[in-house]
């Protein structure tokens, strides 16, 4: 009876990986909040070493033969044989994470790790210059990598994006995306011509929020936000906030979890949307099972589920109007003359304000997941071979003025927008909408348990709602599936309903339609 | 022909190892500067693991088979088969660290770390309680593993405490620095005493150092750190300023060198001194010949000349009369109603107060060194077996009467102070004082190079100094022993003279004596 001594071997091993893609972890964390200019160089030598080092201990050839050994016992749920389920869940993504390591040949993740440096190089040139053509070596480049990786996984032919989206979202194919997102985009496009066609009849409430155009010092902006991500209930012995140029969260530890935001004066709402989204994010990392604690199961399970915590705080919860009407009175003592003439009503609205945009990370909570649907689209052409490299600004136009009516006069502000690509990301845009989903499957079961949660809310109360999704989601870590999870939480599986209920109601009654 | 790629696998090596080491230094700024409380156990281990890594790298056997085969090459100057210089001091620092890595047994290093980690927190609360007892037997367990180590390395009987000594101080031995410590000793202790009764006679300027017992806002200290720093001439594209409980520097990468400070509300001066201070040591690694970066070469020969570096910054240039003309309109438009009534010369004499003190980080710059003497005489009676761990509180006691003229009451004030013996660090307090000779002898040739040095530094010019520095100290890194350098910049052995004529003099004045 070896059982104990080879799951004993595996947590080894995998505690080694886990401290270090923790380690690297922080190495990043410092790249983008501390690290001198000149430190850059140096930094990531240091990076690719240590992340080296994780994968040489992810596709460690032991793991193999333990998981072997350990045999049917990983597997058979009945019998005396069968292992614990949390260790079974452990061996389940420990091969997971074995098998994505091992079937890649040796050198291509180094040649791919440096054709996306140089590639991603080229985009931030190729956007400042608009020059797309600049850019397609590189893409097609990243598409070839893509390809040639899902092939290796076991993903080929028709197959090949579905291995993709597998490894942001576990599980979930192209045709089950294609499925919700039909509905997704008609509905959507519909209510959104609707408000632009409000706004072009001068009926947009426009002249109500001229007071988002004024200067808001960032100092007392930085103070809010602390403050802020404290009443939400972020632990500061557990984590921090600090400023990089584009808002993240990293876990460096079970209890090092740390949310990054921006300050920019002419745009109060930047930093308080970031500090929440990112809070979203935060919880969940922080709230998993502390018997997991560095493990392969301590963290969100995909990307998906991950969004749809960091939208649920941004958007459900730090969008409606009871959030507002506790947090308006806070953020206008910070800012009294900004804010003197201003109602929480108005405010809401201001935050609340949608039409088209050509910028994803720029649009309304209405309107985004329609830019996603539109990237999923061209990823699905790209990788079924129906779409060249080349032809991508021209059915990027087309699908624009499709989904959102309006078209960008120029490729850095069309097809060239998005780090996502220059980094052979394809498969990764899909989980923001997805997250939209299963945030609002998730409420929509919150609100029959808490029903009093909106006065929770309006309350700047959030233990009672923290509670629930600890309880409910954030405790599995990655023990489940995002399907499973979704089902078990619910007893549904993936469906557009609720989040379209959600927005059509919501955007029905601000926009008076 | 084979020299060049057993060389090639030596620096191979030796890459990773400096890139681990940077890491964990990062891990380490990390947790003095931004880890959140909660987080401080998986930090630990996230330490162990890539300090673990680092030594397994130092003590790769490859190493020795390498420097075997490249065997004479490494060390003979002359011949069509020797090494450039650079790469047989190369082989020789690697050497050096090799040899120290793998006569130490298996399992020695990690038991020491344990063994070093109980050691500490008993201290801390050994402190305080002021319980000395409570602390014998792990101070006992550090001089055991710290006998060990040394005898692993080869010193034996007498010589233990060299080894000791020679792993701060490469190339110095217990019998030199007595030789050097003695007239040290007996002067500063006279100087002292000179100043003690001038000040028991009242004639101490007490009276004209009240400005210093006010509320300094720390916002603003932090500010004027940052403008000091930058006024020493550190490059900000090239380091940062950060605050933690103690003051430290630390090298993250070859551009990435940081200090950080404290901002004391009641006491204006300990920031500004640690910045000079950390600054000293921050120049010294920042300004290394970059044609060894990333190599083992790369960094401070030795505590003891590093700490030349860091005193001759503060002390020497930072309580100089020349530097306060300068600094201190400055530090007056920051603070401008405490030092309203204060001039810029009460300023410089404020600075340089001295009388005997009972703790060592808060003696002035004439009795810090007597406070060094005593560790020294200490810890050598130590290992020689003529003084007990149990005596050693008596043995304090009686020692700073003969050299400071006081006792401590309490063992917190005495023997327990310090965190160094509770960490097994033996044979590092006397590298403090030998910074201090060391720091004299450059500064005279130096000032023989640079006339106008002083001038220099009354204009708030600092070019011309550091480039002095830079070209005759830094830039050798670790190419050249302590002794070696010294000798070849000052063309002088290791003397007294200088530091104790400055001294002298300097007191002499500022007493009128």
């Amino acid at each position: 009876m070896k059982t104990k001594e080879f799951l004993g071997q595996l947590h080894a091993i995998d505690r080694d990986c886990c401290l270090l893609e923790k380690t690297a972890a922080i190495l990043q964390w410092d790249q983008e909040t501390n690290l001198p200019p000149e430190g850059v160089e140096e930094r990531a030598n240091q990076l690719a070493l240590i992340e080296g080092l994780a994968n040489e201990r992810a596709a460690d050839p032991q793991i193999g033969r333990f998981l072997e050994e350990l045999g049917s016992k990983t597997e058979n749920p009945s019998g005396d044989e069968a292992l614990p389920p949390v260790e079974r869940d452990f061996c389940r993504a420990l091969r997971r994470r074995y098998d994505r390591a091992v079937k890649l040949p040796p050198g291509f993740a180094a040649a791919a790790a440096r054709a996306e440096s140089l590639s991603q190089a080229a985009w931030v040139e190729a956007r400042r210059n608009n020059d797309f053509a600049a850019f397609v070596p590189h893409l097609k480049a990243m598409v070839d990598f893509a390809r040639k990786r899902a092939e290796y996984w076991g993903f080929t032919g028709g197959a090949v994006y579905d291995g993709l989206l597998d490894a942001h979202e576990p599980g979930i194919a192209a045709e089950e995306i294609a499925r919700l997102f039909g509905p997704l985009r008609e509905r959507l496009s519909a209510l959104l011509k609707r408000i632009s066609a409000k706004n072009a009849a001068g009926l947009e409430r426009g002249g109500d929020w001229a007071f988002l155009n004024q200067p808001y010092n960032t100092e007392q902006q930085a103070r809010y936000s602390r403050d802020l991500m404290e009443s939400l209930g972020f632990d500061l012995r557990r984590g921090r906030l600090d400023t990089s140029a584009h808002p993240f969260t990293t876990t460096l530890g079970f209890s090092d979890v740390r949310i990054t935001t921006r300050y920019i004066e002419g745009n109060v709402l930047s930093a308080i949307f970031s500090t929440i989204h990112e809070s979203g994010h935060a919880f969940y990392e922080l709230d998993i099972n502390p018997d997991l604690r560095g493990t392969c199961l301590a963290e969100g399970v995909s990307m998906g589920i991950h969004e749809s915590q960091s939208r649920l705080w941004e958007n459900v919860f730090g969008r409606s109007r009871a959030f507002w009407e506790y947090q308006f009175p806070r953020l206008k003592a910070v800012f009294p003359e900004q804010l003197r003439e201003v109602t929480a009503d108005a405010f809401y609205r201001a935050v609340n304000r949608a039409g088209p945009s050509l910028i994803r990370i720029e649009a309304d909570e209405l309107s985004y997941s329609l830019h996603i649907i539109l990237r999923f689209e061209l990823e699905r052409r790209l990788f079924s071979g129906d779409l060249a490299v080349e032809d991508l600004p021209h059915a990027w136009r087309r699908s624009m003025k499709e989904l959102l009516g309006i078209e960008p006069q120029t490729d850095a502000e069309g097809v060239l927008q998005d780090v996502h690509w220059s980094m052979g990301s394809f498969g990764y845009f899909p989980s923001y909408a997805l997250g939209n989903l299963y945030g609002l499957q998730f409420l929509k079961k919150l609100r029959q348990d808490l029903p009093g949660y909106e006065e929770d809310i309006a309350r700047g109360s959030f233990a009672a709602i923290r509670q629930w999704l600890r309880e409910n989601i954030y405790t599995w870590g990655r023990r489940l599936d995002p399907a499973d999870l979704l089902f078990k939480v619910t007893g549904e599986n993936l469906s557009v309903s609720p989040f379209l209920e959600y927005i059509e109601a919501k955007y029905t009654e601000l926009y008076g339609l």
